[in-house]
């Protein structure tokens, strides 16, 4: 499959950059493709683009899979992987991918239908896993992540065709207002962000620590925080943020000496399985974007 | 006046870091030099380091403050001066040092008895004008400031001999957790972190926008924080922080849009004036650490 000429998502064109309308809905389907979210909060993520479940998970539960990223951040095996992203300027791991597939522990957090059933029934339909990983943004030396919308990237560098996707995020630590909280702006899912500038091939490593391409304007983000505002995620252990794939967000830095970690995974629809890359860029490895397999869970 | 030899303040010398207890009350005199605060806050400024005073200023005051404040950021006599710093990698002028002498406005509320008759009960003496400036982190562009205690800088740069200091920081515009908040570490005030590494000589210009020098180590900074935890200072334009100058403090960098702007002025006591700077510095210039007058306000 090749996406229309006509893409409503262009991005990264010689053009200006510019506010487009989302196309698609926010809940897919009639938002009962199976029913685990009541009503207000199906209204609560279509209106804000995101959902913040407070105690979905036992802390006893987030200790042991946090004793078991810890344990494969210090794993030499797992180190020496393409998988295991270092901090920039430092030889910390700050983010493990496909931890899926390299944790059979962590794979069943993220098989676990209290999260899985809460995708189905936001994208409308089985979902498979495009992307997961564990990130531990380490103490004092953890470092800031610009604003930016994953689907702009998806959709450019992986060849998403539409926004069905659903990020879900697992805190594993206390998340305050000082170490480096998730961000997002409310409202801000309802419009695509076009970037300008195109991307180079294989920038994927890079793009990983250091933002280039993909970068929204100032006066668009400045437009969508006047609209929305800026909600920062602080929750204990075991609170869980599921965000539509175009809702942008941030993270400052930690300047804390505690770790913020948690557990990242991104459910796409069966329905809306990855086409050819924008630009004829190849596409990006397995562990950053899935391709070997669309099998529902 | 020559600092004593044994300095029980030594810092960036050869040796390893360490934490030093606290020579000095916090609170000096008896606390009732004047009579402005209540027992409760004194105490709770003696046991925190510091002390958020919710409007003190009424907003349409603080409004006029910030508008001269842009006009003196835009004004090309003002940005060519040695007291217009810049943000790093950007033209935007981030701070105006010595604004008490360039703006007759300011110079008055940094004059006004709401927030002198405070340093002095504090201080317990008449004080004067060690540092006055005008901060602006500007939104999305505001760079994180990383951990320090002001009195280690202005003890080993400044010669200024005892921890009987205070900073006040007026809040210009509303001080949200996404906007670069001040954070402080309650307690901290009450050990002297010796920090590693010797100073080269005029690194100052450097160093208002980089830190390299009198940097805590993280050992140090850890326990500190498990100590005391962290705190963020948020709150609405007119909010006014004291903080003594050993007090531990950081702010993150602003990915918001909004500019997070306040008044600064350090106050010290007339009983503390600067001394010769350590190792054989060479004073810093007049708009970082005035030595023309140590007169009372």
């Amino acid at each position: 499959m090749i996406l229309a000429a006509t893409d409503p998502y262009a991005s990264r064109t010689e053009r200006d950059s510019a506010i487009v309308m989302r196309q698609e809905p926010v809940v897919h389907g009639d938002g009962h493709y199976v029913d685990v979210l009541a009503e207000a909060q199906l209204q609560a993520y279509e209106q804000d683009g995101f959902l913040v479940l407070d105690g979905l998970f036992e802390s006893r539960e987030v200790d042991g899979w946090l004793a078991e990223i810890e344990r494969l951040m210090h794993a030499p095996d797992i180190r020496a992987r393409e998988e295991a992203i270092r901090e920039k300027g430092s030889d910390a791991v700050r983010s493990i991918f496909r931890v899926h597939a390299l944790s059979p522990m962590l794979a069943r957090v993220m098989r676990d239908p209290r999260v899985t059933d809460i995708a189905r029934q936001l994208l409308g339909s089985e979902v498979y896993i495009h992307q997961s990983r564990a990130n531990l943004k380490p103490g004092f030396k953890g470092k800031e992540f610009y604003w930016h919308s994953d689907f702009e990237t998806w959709h450019i560098e992986d060849g998403m065709p539409a926004m069905r996707a659903v990020s879900c995020s697992i805190l594993l630590t206390e998340n305050t207002a000082c170490n480096g909280p998730l961000m997002l702006i409310p409202g801000s899912h309802r419009q695509f962000v076009s970037c300008v500038g195109r991307t180079p091939d294989a920038h994927y490593k890079d793009s990983l620590r250091r933002q280039e391409y993909g970068v929204p304007d100032p006066i668009s983000l400045q437009l969508l925080a006047e609209q929305g505002g800026i909600r920062a995620v602080t929750g204990r252990p075991g609170t869980v943020v599921f965000f539509d794939c175009n809702t942008m967000h941030a993270s400052a830095g930690n300047l804390s000496p505690w770790p913020r970690a948690n557990l990242f995974t991104v459910y796409n629809s069966v329905e809306n399985r990855l086409a050819t890359p924008r630009y004829g860029l190849a596409p990006r490895p397995e562990h950053v974007a899935t391709r070997e397999t669309f099998e529902p869970l």
